[in-house]
């Protein structure tokens, strides 16, 4: 990864000016709408359903939601870790000295089972530079040949960060290689709020006032805080959303303690969200108070709303990609707020798609009856 | 259904008049691209994988094709058919006497337990004419519960094609209401044909000269007749694809024996594509020799295509969708004709997503390890 002291501020600004320098290398991925799921979002939930919640007893909220998609699933390698991976490694290719003292040839490393693996692997290669991943061992096959497919070179270590964060540092120390990690650097985040300059621009193409608010998915915190980044000053609201299960909402724990939560451990099926939010997206998030709320959700409900994209939107999108909607239509405390704040106007709410890399027999597992 | 005496001429200036009268009412959807198919689709297939079949010991292939993909996965309802089924209630609408004779309080009627049911329920809603769909009690309670959804008042019957028949008559003898069937007439046809001049339209804003084929999947041929009088004198070249399984690809069969297949019994996983070619469509496909070829795959490649399609592309297609990629990519007749005839220049091949209509408890039983 680029040097801390080499990246530029973290403002909406450099957002900008890392968007000019991706934009030839990854897709404008589309902004979608889906009339059955907004017209679900705007229609109060039975209150059969809240029993046996924090909200039992409480009259459903009825907010005026109008739901925009942006469709990150279609991004490459299915993911917007596309965006931070091309990013880092344009930077890293400007630091002063990096390529005269054999950075190229010295390559990247990265320990990561998902997206950020072939991300960076593709990115990597695409600039003719080796790439480095380090996958536990017990990653699925398909996803260790989707990563060599890119070219990487793929070593095991075992589950833990404590392991495999040492089989990378010995990768480091035998390559030379750089370590860019997943989420939590500024390169990384001023990546990936590119997406949010787009959303913005998309929507602005269809509604001159534009969007009322964002919601992404927050597992390491590296999109949130990009996306938050690039609405700083806007007016748009940025909120952030968790699965709750096994206390992957560290965020939203985070938010209530005043203070970041740092390690998590939770199997949530929402698996690109087990990790805890970043030193850097946190500064972003919640110091600079750039990130108006989070929110949690069950893995019944992530499910629920991966399945009503799938046979409504006949869209494939990976269970960490459908948190947002999620909360948009189960969660009483955020659709309670959107009531409130929105009244009878509503809001647009735009909400990322952040990922579609499911295999098909991942997601029969996970729906087997 | 309107009279036969009112329907415009087989031609594409009738499929242009359906056009106009249809677009304010089904989506423009959209066509897309995908790189890894269109390389896959470029690739020659391994010379294991023919073993086995009739092309044992065939050096395999190398067409050159890029593939567009015409989403009606993303069309009202899900699925193609809604075209055909407005365009015919508009039609109907304008048969003399038809609203002065009670017709819109009459309503219409048809047998269908798949896309077509929910297609004329949503065309009758919306104008505010009764619908009477038919269904066979097996029908799964999702594909009621969504017919119902619309508006529609189903009828239960036997399972087969006689069983079915005779509840229509029934509810004909009793109500008064038309017979609108799901491809074996000339205004479904031509409602069906309009994807092909919007496919025609779009493929040009990117690429000047347009595409070299379109190929579609064909059960009834409703829409594969549409699609090929919508390229009558374009110099584009129209192929049906089928499932070959018990006997599903009577299309093939008759372009073979020169005589049309007049019934099918299969139980093809491509539900949508288990009828015969119906005597209408025949007469443009084989008699009027506006289709240049029919190809048939197995439900393996069928199986195949979908979980590419799901996996690479990242779009909710139903099995029928895939016959035509199914085809593309395993189908060495197909293949062996495109390399052939287009050389290392390939063609520009559009491929119809025709649906997208399938529940994730069925894709999940689908694809179950």
């Amino acid at each position: 990864m680029a040097d801390l002291s080499t990246c530029l501020p973290l403002t909406r600004a450099s957002v900008i000016e890392a968007h000019k320098i991706i934009e030839p290398l990854v897709h404008l991925t589309p902004v979608l709408t889906n009339k059955t799921l907004t017209q679900l979002a705007s229609t109060p939930q039975d209150a059969n359903s809240l029993v046996g919640t924090k909200w039992e007893g409480r009259t459903p909220a009825q907010p005026v939601l109008r739901l925009w998609f942006k469709c990150e699933n279609f991004q490459r390698i299915g993911a917007f870790k596309s965006r931070g991976a091309f990013y880092a490694i344009e930077r890293l290719k400007l630091e002063p000295g990096w390529i005269e003292n054999g950075g190229k040839e010295k390559g990247v490393v990265t320990h990561s089972s998902g997206n950020h693996a072939q991300a960076l692997s593709l990115a990597a290669r695409e600039s003719g530079i080796p790439a480095h991943i380090i996958m536990p061992s017990v990653s699925r096959p398909n996803k260790v040949a989707a990563t060599k497919g890119y070219g990487a070179k793929v070593y095991h270590s075992g589950s833990t960060s404590t392991e495999r964060e040492a089989v990378a540092a010995q990768v480091v120390s035998d390559t030379g290689a750089r370590l860019v990690p997943p989420y939590d650097h500024p390169d990384i985040m001023l990546g990936q709020g590119t997406m949010g300059l787009e959303f913005q621009h998309q929507v602005r193409e269809q509604l001159p006032k534009g969007l009322d608010c964002i919601m992404t998915p927050c597992g390491g915190g590296g999109m949130l805080s990009g996306v938050a980044l690039s609405c700083e000053g806007t007016g748009i609201r940025v909120f952030g959303s968790e699965p709750e299960f096994d206390g992957a909402d560290d965020g939203r724990r985070g938010f209530e303690a005043g203070k970041r939560i740092e390690s998590v451990n939770s199997l949530t099926i929402a698996d690109g969200l087990r990790t805890p939010v970043g030193v850097h997206p946190w500064s972003v998030i919640y110091e600079r108070k750039l990130v108006s709320g989070m929110f949690a959700v069950s893995e019944e409900q992530i499910l629920q709303a991966t399945k009503l994209v799938f046979e409504r939107f006949k869209l494939v999108i990976e269970p960490s990609a459908a948190v947002p909607l999620a909360t948009a239509l189960f969660n009483e405390d955020f659709r309670g707020l959107a009531e409130k704040e929105a009244g009878e106007t509503g809001w647009d709410l735009g909400l990322v798609f952040s990922g579609g890399n499911i295999a098909m027999d991942g997601l029969t597992q996970l729906f087997a009856v």
